[in-house]
């Protein structure tokens, strides 16, 4: 059964029309389309708000009494993708986990190169830390380019000694815009949706100029003691595999509890096809115990 | 508490006559002693027994009814160690993971060296296999060396097309005899108890010529297709850490189902101090989960 799921998945990838490395204008309106194809489950309900001003989406799963918040940071390499293209994702994970979850909607590149995307993810996290009166409940997740910004905005709170979320989980993060992972060369023929191409496009829009080599934008060279226990999640056919691989080598080194979870024959961010892929189910149950295994259960009321 | 826990077992590692590096009749004494110094819990039942010949030591818990059998590899350079001195974190994974287990007492070297010690756990996993018909409800681990034997036992398996048991538990392995891992120079003075002389002298007592770079005594070049799932636990503090993250890196790139789990601050197969220690006892906790992810429950009787 699920090599067939894998390989449905694989043909759904290869043969479309989205290409992360394309022109925005044309791209974006692409990967919404993709990533909200599948309807919501009717136990979902969203909200739009603000946080500290940066435009969000609240996802309550109706009937759950959440145990915390999952700041949720959406991917489409800085360039693409929306608070609200990534809801199914979100709420996935949201219900899994038994956590309410809030989708960001940062400003993209080009128009809005680093440290855009950076400042409005702190500024939304900060805003919901001080209305949570505490981050013990909250987790941080952020898939593809989402997973850089995840980790970067810990890095960010860890030099300022700020409250650091309970834990974070990081879907196929993209952690090195030099673009230097040897699955870049060694998951090229089975990625079915992403080259070394497309990223460095999407990379350059992002930095606009700044080094790709600087800590603040490729996590995989900063320091990350401090940083809470990570999950990262990735599929093992991706050529963003060693951003996920090295990211772990990186705190583990650094002292940073981390778990790395690679399932075999699947794709980037491949959690998202939950529904049409037991290794997507099976992974975000994963999610789920990391996720309860670092949030302490709430005092019943 | 639990950072006074890691400072005190820090401190009995360094204090500990024990010396990895050491000559091996001066040193077997020593590590059975600290190994064995805790008593066994009154549920475990020893037996002493052969299969297909070799030693070994059935660990049963009292009161489970043992979903399947953890094949066990004790640990100690090559050189030292028995199936005895393991049974303590034997029962400790067979109490978690709700498993029978058996530890193997191989030969050593340098009175034996490779291929005596894979020979005798190929035999002892094959007659086990033979004798419950089946691999599906066996789960083979191993620490520190062995768990370069578990890798290279599954590899052995898969070369010839035999059955595969249902995953595998490496517990800080040793995966690369060529002693060339970061962590050397960068964890050696955070690791309480083991440096490279130490494991150099104890892979060339192993080797006794062989090429340390053969895939067959360093597993971080073989070729791991078609191995079953990993569960890779390993310290931050030792220097052993990147054979642990450079097994995972190159489990991943060869389509594995591998996860890899770092506990910051602790040393080398810190799960032998559940009791003592807090993370010891969540380690275990999460092989007891993978576990029981990859063995499918037996039908009720």
């Amino acid at each position: 059964m699920t090599a067939q799921q894998r390989e449905m998945i694989d043909q759904i990838l290869r043969n479309s029309p989205f290409d992360l490395g394309g022109d925005v204008a044309a791209q974006r309106p692409l990967l919404d389309q993709m990533l909200t194809s599948q309807p919501l489950s009717a136990d979902v309900r969203t909200t739009r708000a603000d946080l500290g001003g940066i435009p969000v989406i609240f996802i309550d799963i109706a009937g759950i009494e959440p145990r915390g918040t999952l700041f949720h940071i959406h991917g489409g390499g800085f360039a693409l993708g929306s608070a609200e293209s990534s809801v199914g994702l979100a709420s996935s994970l949201a219900r899994k986990t038994d956590m309410r979850a809030v989708s960001v909607d940062y400003r993209l590149a080009p128009e809005h190169p680093y440290p855009a995307a950076l400042h409005d993810v702190t500024v939304a996290y900060r805003a919901l830390v001080e209305e949570s009166g505490s981050a013990d409940h909250v987790v941080v997740s952020g898939e593809s380019a989402g997973g850089n910004l995840a980790v970067e905005l810990l890095i960010a709170e860890s030099a300022e000694a700020r409250k650091m979320p309970a834990a974070a989980v990081l879907l196929s993060p993209m952690t090195d815009l030099t673009v230097t992972g040897e699955s870049y060369a060694g998951k090229a023929n089975v990625d079915p949706a992403i080259s070394a191409e497309a990223i460095r496009t999407r990379a350059a829009d992002y930095l606009a100029g700044t080094d790709p080599g600087d800590p603040l934008v490729s996590p995989v060279f900063a320091d990350l003691s401090g940083l809470p226990p990570l999950l990262i999640q990735a599929g093992s056919h991706e050529v963003l595999l060693n951003d996920a691989t090295r990211l772990a080598e990186k705190a583990a080194a650094d002292d940073v509890a981390v778990i790395l979870d690679i399932t075999p024959g699947v794709p980037h961010v491949f959690q998202a096809f939950a529904g049409l892929l037991d290794e997507a189910e099976a992974a975000l149950d994963r999610v789920a115990r990391f996720v309860k295994d670092n949030t302490p259960q709430k005092a019943a009321a």
